[in-house]
């Protein structure tokens, strides 16, 4: 099932005898040793020696050693030079900042910077909410996290977790024109992630929170709302769950069923389970039930912390106790934010009929997606190499473009489901393999952006 | 004395009978109302109307009223709207942050961010010090103030010193390419403020202290530097001590005298006037003689802080006591880092022969520089419409530069001293008019980046 791809792109630069078949067995031999060439081009020829750069995705860094050792085993063949394409594209960082007005001559300095900021300096201590009109607080928004769920990897502490932070500022710009900064924190202590925050927020419009572990996350982000006077988001909570929300929908009216008459098993219950939950109870679904690890979750199961305890109060009307298996019989929508091949051929035969499988799990969904579409009639996952990529990329943009353009000072359940209806709405026509738009369609950040701003006044 | 300058400029919109002497007609009013006309633009023009800006420099906003009223006096002219040119640059934030990558398409994506940037993650985690080669901690740096001394205006908050901060970004960009980032603290507890920026430290690669309160501004600075394996430098001491010391290089060259044979008055004990005596220590000058708004520093004045006792204990051999008039007299140098007006022609008289004069006080320096200009040699202020600016943006870009480049852990003395000899050695030949090279020399930040580099490796 593993094939490469472009996460994992590697330039190798070979020295060969000159031949006209020379390019070609180049390109035979790291395609049999298994990378996808994507690029070839020579670099230097002479009569007798030609150097050549063959770009190509790969697996893994044993995998560049077989692809390197296939190249060196052709005759006269030498690798000079194997580089990585996603560090080089990431040396330096992803992000600069850049003024917004020029500095071309004394009378600039002089308005942008001493004597003439003192002015505007005096405008916001004298009517604080000018730092809205005349600060970057307009357009921008922190990206906080605390390093200890970065991706899929778990616990790598601050600094390692800046490269995700900084593509994250990226798609901010990219998708929907919000300034967004990295603010990485060197310490996983509630009370201090929440006094940090509180600490450095004058200068935002929005605080983004990101790849924050549960339950502490439930926390702080409770907490950051009470005592902030803009919005918070914690996008592995509420991206996830708009954006669910959205390719349900869409899903709901490829099958011919409405949410009231469903059965919905949400596989998951940290931060993205959650959410999913909270966001949808309100919707009125026929029946949740939530799954994690420890089977379905219900009153009676020991050990539940304050999140699970409400999940338990809110769901499981029947009481049902056991694993996913036994969830899984009759339910029409299976919602997975969890681990990789929990299931198989046997429980998806035992949903309901025309069944919607969603398999979040990155990178390896919970179920193998080519076998759920065998028995399911709708079926997504989070990557992109399927049909229906549900991917938060459709929602975080709008969602803070949305409510910096509406100076909002909180972000509601309202506004959340406004903005998964505005991303369903996009996909005029919904069909099986396609339920969600594109995350490159232009018009989805500026649609979610307008339900976010008019839910916000 | 007064004179508008650009930092506060007005573009009025008015309407008026058209005519020949329109626009000669608008102007003189504007200028007999003491406005310095910088722009005139016909807007629209017919038969019996015409619309026009005019653009002109002025002192406060009794001076915008008594413009208006000037021009609405005249007849058949109306004034349609006064634009705050120095809020309308303001408008929307100074800066953006802007991707440095591309992201076209779905393999950019999965390089900048997943699954690509999982790697890059692992990476650093694996090896932290990878942090400065594959993220913005390579470039990037943090202007941090709590915002109890901004400019001269005193204690704003964090939302007010926003503009500054965001100037300053704007400066370190312009000048040495550095990315600097505004990190405004709701705090003015200097514990917290250290902790706050030991949290946010892992994403820069250097910490820009500004506008903090004297004598706070010391311990935070210290402990900081004691913290932190990244450099730490407050613009306020450092930035004033180097850009003085470069200017007081060059003044010595153009009166022929050597520091080891003056007496030099510092006037101000507080951050810049506490770091330019510690830097200038070292170099040996002849005596030095604090004195602050108590008088002369001395071991035996009551009440002096920690800071204020090191002074005593390392100036003023002859235990000098009085007033600033007392302490000017045979002086060959004076440093002012203080207040408006402290003196006159009689203390400017009472100095030694080829005086050296630098009333930094912003923006109405210790004495008045024409008056000054008739007793001394050398005359410097802070100001841009006198000869001999002397701008701490000669300074903060450079350094930076040279500590990023260097991947320097922390600021030394030495770093600063080198630094202050290569802005010096721009000016080749200084004469009383010249001695610090223009902000906008290129060349500049250049020759700093260099000397500290050098200083550091």
């Amino acid at each position: 099932m593993l094939v490469p791809g472009p996460g994992y792109a590697i330039t190798v630069r070979v020295s060969a005898p000159s031949s006209a078949s020379a390019a070609g067995d180049l390109a035979a031999a790291v395609g049999r040793a298994g990378g996808v060439v994507t690029a070839f081009d020579v670099v230097e020829a002479s009569p007798d020696r030609m150097v050549m750069d063959i770009s190509a995705n790969v697996l893994s860094s044993d995998h560049v050693r077989h692809i390197t050792a296939a190249l060196t085993a052709l005759p006269g063949v030498d690798v000079r030079k194997v580089s990585d394409r996603t560090f080089l594209m990431h040396l330096g960082g992803k992000l600069e900042v850049t003024p917004k007005v020029s500095l071309r001559n004394r009378d600039d300095l002089s308005r942008a910077y001493t004597p003439g900021v003192a002015r505007v300096c005096q405008a916001i201590a004298t009517n604080p909410d000018d730092a809205r009109r005349l600060t970057i607080k307009r357009n921008t928004v922190a990206v906080v996290t605390d390093g200890s769920a970065v991706l899929g990897l778990g616990n790598l502490g601050a600094a390692a977790a800046l490269p995700v932070m900084e593509g994250k500022a990226a798609l901010f710009k990219r998708f929907a024109g919000v300034d967004a900064w990295p603010v990485v924190l060197d310490t996983q202590d509630s009370e201090e992630i929440i006094r940090t925050v509180c600490v450095i927020a004058p200068a935002y419009g929005g605080i983004n929170l990101e790849d924050i572990a549960a339950p502490r996350c439930f926390e702080i982000e409770a907490r950051l709302r009470d005592r902030l006077d803009i919005p918070v988001f914690h996008d592995d909570q509420h991206g996830t769950a708009v954006v669910v929300l959205a390719a349900l929908r869409n899903a709901l009216r490829v099958v011919g069923k409405s949410l009231a008459d469903c059965r919905v098993v949400v596989c998951g219950a940290g931060a993205a389970g959650s959410a999913i939950i909270r966001l949808m109870l309100p919707e009125g679904p026929g029946e949740v039930i939530a799954v994690d690890i420890a089977g379905i979750v219900h009153p009676g199961r020991p050990g539940l912390d304050d999140n699970l305890a409400w999940i338990a109060a809110h769901t499981n009307s029947a009481r049902l106790t056991g694993t996913l298996a036994k969830a899984m019989v009759g339910a029409d929508v299976f919602i997975g934010v969890s681990a990789p091949n929990l299931f198989a051929e046997p429980e998806l035969m035992s949903m309901a009929k025309d069944a919607i499988v969603f398999a979040l799990a990155n990178p390896d969904p919970e179920v193998d997606p080519l076998l759920a579409q065998q028995h399911a009639a709708v079926v997504a996952t989070g990557r992109s190499d399927y049909p229906n990529q549900i991917n938060n990329v459709l929602i975080f943009p709008g969602v803070f473009r949305g409510l910096l353009d509406a100076h909002a000072r909180n972000v509601t359940d309202q506004m959340l489901r406004a903005a998964a209806a505005a991303v369903a709405a996009v996909v005029t026509d919904p069909n099986p393999s396609f339920i969600v738009p594109s995350v490159f369609d232009p018009t989805v950040a500026t649609a979610v952006a307008s339900a976010v701003r008019d839910a916000a006044r």
